[in-house]
């Protein structure tokens, strides 16, 4: 027997006597007991809150992000013992690489994500700074930090690992603790995964926790800083979501739900098309897969009447090859559904949808246990979608989905719609106007909209896929909510605040330069500096050059750039920008290297980029140039160097503004350095 | 008498026989009727849904933001008329700068901001694309698209006019239709500028509506699609939050709650400081202006233990100048309450501070009419902040504050943040290290943090002041909700969607080429086209040249930029990222230009600025480089040019990237040209 014990305040705790039963999906035995320990909501809230909260944040954003790293690593290495626990959960040893390596992977995603695409600190920085007053003494941006409460995590039984970790990721990230409930369903592997992670030593004390079993009242205690994410069925949705105490404390609520997702084939997709096989290729694996226990299922396919004949021919000739049984036998397409109890629902379902849809095809009657959950694949025809309503509310999640012939692509986006929000449409053509029509009539119905054809078929990473860079979610039915989309979700786990304030103030708090702000000069050269010794703020002011007309036109001819506007005085005057023949942009930006360099072998490594580059005022010969570089951002991005960003402006003989830009440089860390000086 | 009608389904209808009285602030007596027309929520539903949006639709962003200047222009050439109904309100001529020319004030920034930071069309691109496969042949990118619903925007009382068009811009911006629901005691002045708005002409049918009155069951209508958008006080929320219909459907919700928000003196800032004088300036404004009557105003004085004594006799110095009585008496520094209800309100809340807090204070008595709603400032001190609930908990929405002596700064964090979420907190410091423990402290309970000292003085927009760049709204008891910041806001109407699929085909669907999608490279060179000719995926690919050692010599004496990873051997191999000397980026740079560029004067007006410049691969002599520039996203700036956004590739002779960026260039309309050819 599998007792599943909670992790709760640091310790184990083993199922009590009232504890829920989990059975096997193959056998319907009961393997284990998960719930009914001695748990006490508020003790658990304490601890995540006044022990997990303040040692995550204590951590900066990269160190976070490198702590993922690790887990994910660690979960890897141990990934085949949550395979063997997974198969009594009715998954195959495919279902398993969706959920075990799927969930470990957008760990990884998400490790990486923290360090290449935010920066480094405890406070995020959402977005550019803006000037709030004439003057420029008063300006604005906006920042994340960490909310101070705790994350709550109701999970689906379908993807006992994933679920876990594509919200674990980012909460994580984001610098807040987790209890984790999982569904009792499935929570024996839910609870192998998480003792790998806390036996790794990676994860500061009262990070996560764990509740097998009940939630008892926590929902009761929860206030405003917390937050609940939620993925399941609509009805628990609501019924979460009108939880009286989550309203009264504007607990932060989101909600993932399966929906009645549909898949619209093109006019042009005809059987011989290569969007015809792939839309009956990815109708198959989106019944069988996890035994079409997955929120983001198709469930109605439209289909334009003229293909309807062949769409229902060639699904019905792929489903009657469709093993079901013992996932632990390779020879079976398909596993069972996780219960006794889900079976009987589908099965329900079923009827309810054929009050208004006729059973075409079933796969292969199931090989397994006769008190298994297995089930069939079925597949529904609907005459008459547009009266019909159980097609497009009832899921029966399971195996099942229900043909819907389409008069014509407008018509196609109302019957998809019809589904009053979907985590996800998907629509195989490959005419982009086809496509365009679609987008327009129903992008806003859905949280993604997944389109195949010849050109993305090896590619494409399926309807039923959600990636971590992508946001996964929808509204209505769906749950309007949204989980990932790379670091949209860990600002799901953050309050944006509007940051007032001088440009002075404003660095000191962000880390981050503010025009405006004071600069440092006194010192050596910049250039000289090593990664950990620069400052922001710490700034140079060139030496002034002037730009000849000879120096103009021997750009020109150097580099072969003899546009008009450098090289004919009448054209430029004719140009709506330019008073005269003008230096070249890359002129400026040559020359003010030359002036700001310090060229001998020192700390900085290589310019690797620019961004925001914007020339804002002519420059004709006889103007003089001068540049103000400003150390203005510094990244970590090895132990060995760090990234710097420069914020530096080209001005003229009267101080005015020519250009600005940002500029990128590595830089050594002194310790690396000597390193390698003395290897 | 003033009888203001409602606007539903394109007519105005007339208040009925139990429509809800109007008074006026200053003398009680009923001014008008509101409400009780014969609405039918369900036709104004779905002439909104119908009409407007589908007409809103049909506008591209840019087109909708042209819209939103004009009607901003339009009311503010008529602003006399608000100003001259908004007396009865009880607000002075200062209170009107707030409402009327700051709601027109945030529409024109909104109106810029849609042209400048907006993709043009039909779709709003959300962030960068994302490689979804190793081959590059599945990608994917944000997209959001206007909900297809109605946006319901219940608006508090205190702002008529600026309540109306904070919401209105986003809306309208996003392409979605809305119904303004005012507060009835001042939905006079909110009809009026409706009504002018209306007038215009500038909106499409279906647009905009107003109710004048209650709305009805219309709540029960709401769908998936459509929002609700609510301000005023917590208890309001939490009813409408809690409507079953809203729940059920996963209405979009957001609310903006009065809160207790607190101001913070640092300990630095004694009274012979500036940010002493600004704390006092501020908390008198607060505490005056509306009469008090701010979502966001000071309702704390947190002040450090040592200085109470010296802000309690600056505050009660102050405040013994406050004139009270008839707005329209310039005299007089203060106006009335809205209504007797609400100068009862708010007597009864300060009765239930007293039993906390003692009264220090009060202004000056109200000189107006017995009868109208005056009341004077009221200072309170609270003795035992920690011990206290009330003066965390109850809002009189007036003009009245308590002060809160602190031990230390971590103290008056902790007592900012029993306040349980609120819209702003603010800070009177110079000290960048107070600061920075305060934000580390509160900034997750604040959605605004804003700072106030020397340097900022002369530009600070003040603590009450909610501006349409920065976010407005905060977590727990002020709402959770989320107005205002910027475009932020315009997204709080549109469903973003997860768009998946090949290159090409998202490069159709967003009119942004997507690296990996078809070029067009027959026809003319690029830069032979007018703005209008060119199309996306429009691209050249040059002649190759070698680069020499001569080139990077001669570059480096011509420019300056003498580096050493340019100029020395040794000292390149020694650094981690060179084989040997590099040509400078620079140099690549002005090379690829003399490459692509097409000399002659035509429609490329000015090379403008770059963006995302990355050097991925150094270049050494003898290598040889080439360039393919792409028609990439294409913005109209002008009915005379419009910008060209061009991907740029820099390839070495093995076709590897040697860098990438995006160019800027704005590029002439034929149209334009042509008339300017001949004048």
């Amino acid at each position: 027997m599998l007792d599943v014990p909670s992790f709760a305040c640091g310790a184990w705790v083993a199922p009590g006597p009232n504890a829920r039963p989990i059975e096997s999906a193959i056998t319907g035995n009961m393997i284990g007991r998960a719930g009914d320990g001695r748990l006490v909501p508020d003790d658990m809230l304490r601890w995540a809150r006044n022990t997990g909260g303040p040692a995550l944040r204590a951590m900066t954003i990269h160190q976070r992000a490198e702590m993922l790293k690790a887990l994910a690593k660690h979960l890897d290495a141990s990934k085949q013992a949550l395979y063997d626990l997974s198969f009594d959960t009715g998954a195959t040893a495919k279902d398993h690489l969706i959920d075990v390596d799927g969930g470990i992977g957008t760990m990884f995603v998400y490790a990486s994500k923290g360090r290449r695409e935010m920066n480094d600190g405890y406070v995020y920085l959402d977005g550019p700074a803006e000037s709030l007053s004439r003057d420029g003494s008063f300006q604005g941006t906006h920042i994340c930090t960490p909310l101070q409460g705790v994350a709550v995590h109701i999970n689906a039984f379908n993807f006992p690992v994933w679920g876990m970790l594509e919200k674990l990721a980012p909460t994580l990230l984001a610098g807040v603790p987790a209890i984790v409930k999982p569904a009792t369903a499935t929570c024996q592997v839910t609870q192998a995964a998480m003792r790998l992670m806390l036996e790794s030593g990676l994860l500061p004390d009262g990070a996560v926790q764990m509740v097998s079993g009940g939630l008892g009242d926590m929902l009761d205690h929860l206030g405003p800083q917390d937050v609940v994410s939620f993925t399941g069925s609509a009805a628990t949705g609501l019924h979460l979501r009108s939880h009286p105490n989550l309203l009264r404390n504007a607990v932060r609520f989101t909600a993932e739900q399966d929906s009645l997702n549909a898949a619209i084939l093109g006019p042009d997709a005809g059987p011989a098309s290569a969007e015809f096989d792939l839309f009956i290729k990815e109708t198959i694996r989106e019944m069988t897969v996890k035994a079409g226990q997955k929120c983001t299922a198709m469930r109605r396919l439209i289909v334009p009447q003229p293909l309807v004949q062949d769409v229902t021919e060639a699904l019905v000739g792929r489903l009657s090859d469709i093993t079901t049984g013992d996932p632990r036998d390779a020879a079976m397409r398909m596993g069972a559904l996780v219960s006794q109890a889900q079976k009987q629902d589908v099965l329900a379902r079923v009827g309810d949808l054929q009050a208004e849809a006729r059973l075409i095809a079933r796969g292969l009657t199931p090989q397994g246990p006769e008190t298994g959950a297995f089930i069939a694949p079925h597949l529904l025809i609907c005459d008459d979608p547009d009266a019909a309503h159980a097609v497009h509310e009832v899921e029966a999640f399971g195996p099942v989905a229900t043909i819907l012939p389409a008069r014509d692509m407008s018509h196609a986006a109302q019957l998809a719609n019809r589904g009053g929000g979907s985590l996800v449409t998907s629509l195989f053509t490959y005419d982009a106007e086809v496509a365009l029509g679609v987008l327009r009539n129903s992008a806003a119905f859905n949280g993604r909209l997944y389109i195949n054809d010849r050109d993305s078929a090896t590619g494409a990473t399926g309807h039923g896929a959600p990636v971590p860079h992508m946001v996964h979610g929808g509204p209505g039915r769906a749950g309007g909510g949204e989980e990932l989309g790379g670091s949209r979700a860990v600002l799901h786990y953050m309050q944006r605040t509007a940051l007032q304030g001088s440009p002075r103030m404003l660095g000191a708090l962000t880390g981050r330069w503010h025009p405006g702000a004071p600069r440092q000069s006194d010192g050596p050269h910049p250039f000289r500096k090593y990664y950990e010794d620069l400052s922001i703020g710490d700034s140079l002011t060139s030496a002034s050059r002037e730009i000849t007309l000879d120096d103009i036109e021997h750009f020109a001819h150097f580099t072969g750039d003899t546009f008009y506007a450098h090289m004919d005085a009448e054209a430029a005057r004719r140009n709506p920008f330019f008073p005269d023949r003008v230096a070249h942009g890359y002129l400026l930006l040559s020359f003010a290297a030359g002036l700001f360099v310090d060229p001998d072998e020192g700390p900085v490594l290589a310019n690797t980029g620019l961004d925001s580059l914007r020339f804002v005022k002519p420059v004709i010969a006889g103007d003089h140039l001068k540049v103000i570089l400003t150390v203005s951002q510094k990244t970590p991005r090895s132990s060995a160097y760090g990234e710097v960003r420069w914020h530096v402006a080209l001005l003229n003989q009267d101080d005015e503004t020519v250009a600005t830009y940002e500029l990128l440089t590595m830089n050594a860390r002194q310790s690396a350095d000597q390193t390698r000086k003395t290897t």
